[in-house]
């Protein structure tokens, strides 16, 4: 059976190939991959900078939606044909010392990164990765709910109540996203970003939005807040500048939810977090809930979420998207078809 | 009336006066304090760090015991010769921007910083600001309730429950008195300390004591929990070292309470907070049920706190006091009587 399969070969390359599609092993479903986005941690990838940790060549890809193809030994409840998403962490060799929190387990692996992904026409994954989508559920949104669980499990963690005010700093996609669940979950949200398309796109959905460069963004949210500034604080940029302002913009108790990754270790004013009583919360990835509750997002068509789609392209042009990703810093989600 | 008062005048120095006794005014209580604790906040007086906030000369002190000696017009529920303790918070300028948390309100007063404090033979205060000890409390442990109502705050907001392990990063009076509260909350508690003498103290106390010097903290707490590290870090030493290694020892989704005072910002390894989902918890002062839990604490002798008090001393000798306490790095608590 034909499979066309893109792959990773460092050096800033993908080829294309006719690779094998080996029926599902035991515990293994076959998925027809109909979309797969284009996640940060891929143009990472495709950069080199997780060439340590990736074994080249490599299919990579984990924002996906598809269709069960085929279904392996000893695997109960998936039939072909319905439609699913996976969630992407194999959390097998979780132990105790993960204290029950195994989507952020010490061993986890991240399928996509760590094993083969779904940039492909058809991908085999263990079956206790799949989530069930409704029959009617539109395949390019469904792609979207990698990064949107994400965002679910960024809200939750973050306590968020409703007429809470809430300031997210950065505008990228995670950013959106997260600034969409907040305000679903009834909080008043400000996005912060200095892209000024960026700043377009979050105003024309709806956004309170500053750009940085242009006003400061602590007497804004004062002005707006009445002096009590912001009840929640999302850190999406993973800048210096974001950590600094993160202690100022957030008021007494504030919550902040880290959900930027930053590779170095950053001067915190950690007087404010004592003096203001602040919390700073780490999260990473999702949970089984969160994917529920982006799936339910998704079907219920809550989120304007077809606005962060920039475009849709042909699974064989993968060379040229990754590449017009790099000179595009207006874009949002680009989502392969990974259809025949 | 005479009223022996102690006064920081500055450079160092304090001076003993013969100072006036006014009759409390509306609202006000009279206490003729018993004793009086030295906090680290008043050896920074003494140091003269925080000169641009105090008025001097200024009466101060906030760690006290005393008995009701006259009551102000307007007061209802105190009577003369009640035993009772200050929690030193005025917190009549908080603002609905201070989201109802008023004992960490921007416009917070602390009494014995920004007003005249306790250690003086009588003290003027509102009387909003008691609580009342139960006739039979010790006044010596009594004058220890304002720091274990911090250390009650702090173990409060780290939402510790029994059987967690707990690291205490600073064996100083807050860390201990944080080490015995969570100990009393059933956590197994770790002290580390670089001190031998209070390293010493904390064995004594029953506590497993690791002194970072001679051992790797992070092994040997990997080592206790079979590499699940720690559930809670409480950061009391207020360096560079101990932020280093808060990150470390922490495990999965650990809690991390920052109880100590940062003047600067302080290089974090936040990606170990996105990673293993940390938190971290801002802590300050106390809240009117740590005071209680404080007081129940000490009244029913639920700990060892007698040992904390490295001395005692006439108030008169306040200014030998605070230079003995610069020499001897050793020593935990002191505290002044202030009777006649």
């Amino acid at each position: 059976m034909k499979n066309t399969a893109t792959r990773y070969t460092g050096n800033k390359t993908f080829d294309v190939i006719d690779a094998a599609s080996p029926s599902p092993g035991k515990g293994e479903v076959r998925i027809k991959v109909a979309y797969c986005g284009v996640c940060g941690t891929d143009v990472h990838i495709f950069h080199g900078m997780m060439d340590q940790r990736v074994s080249m060549p490599l299919t990579i890809g984990h924002e996906m939606s598809g269709v069960v193809d085929a279904v392996g030994p000893e695997v109960d409840g998936f039939k072909v044909g319905e439609k699913v998403v996976v969630r992407p962490l194999d959390d097998r060799g979780a132990k105790p010392s993960d204290k029950g929190f195994n989507h952020v387990a010490a061993a986890l692996k991240f399928i996509g990164i760590d094993s083969p992904g779904a940039m492909q026409q058809y991908w085999n994954v263990p079956a206790f990765t799949l989530h069930k989508l409704p029959a009617d559920t539109d395949m390019q949104l469904a792609a979207l709910v990698e990064p949107l669980a994400v965002a679910c499990h960024d809200v939750r963690l973050s306590g968020i109540k409703p007429g809470e005010y809430a300031v997210v700093l950065g505008g990228g996609p995670i950013g959106m996203l997260v600034a969409m669940r907040a305000k679903h979950a009834g909080a008043k949200v400000l996005i912060s970003e200095t892209n000024a398309t960026r700043c377009q796109l979050a105003k024309e959905l709806g956004f309170e939005v500053v750009n940085p460069i242009n006003e400061d963004l602590v007497d804004y949210v004062s002005k707006a807040t009445d002096g009590g500034l912001a009840d929640v604080v999302f850190e999406v940029a993973g800048v210096q500048p974001t950590i600094d302002v993160m202690t100022e913009v957030a008021g007494i108790r504030g919550r902040i939810v880290l959900v930027a990754i930053h590779g170095q270790p950053r001067p915190v004013n950690l007087f404010k977090f004592f003096w203001k009583e602040l919390q700073l919360i780490g999260a990473r990835v999702y949970e089984p809930e969160d994917y529920d509750d982006a799936i339910q997002l998704v079907a219920d068509k809550s989120l304007p979420l077809n606005a962060l789609i920039t475009s849709v392209a042909p699974l064989t042009s993968i060379q040229s998207v990754f590449e017009q990703i790099d000179q595009n810093p207006d874009g949002m989600k680009v989502l392969l078809d990974c259809q025949a």
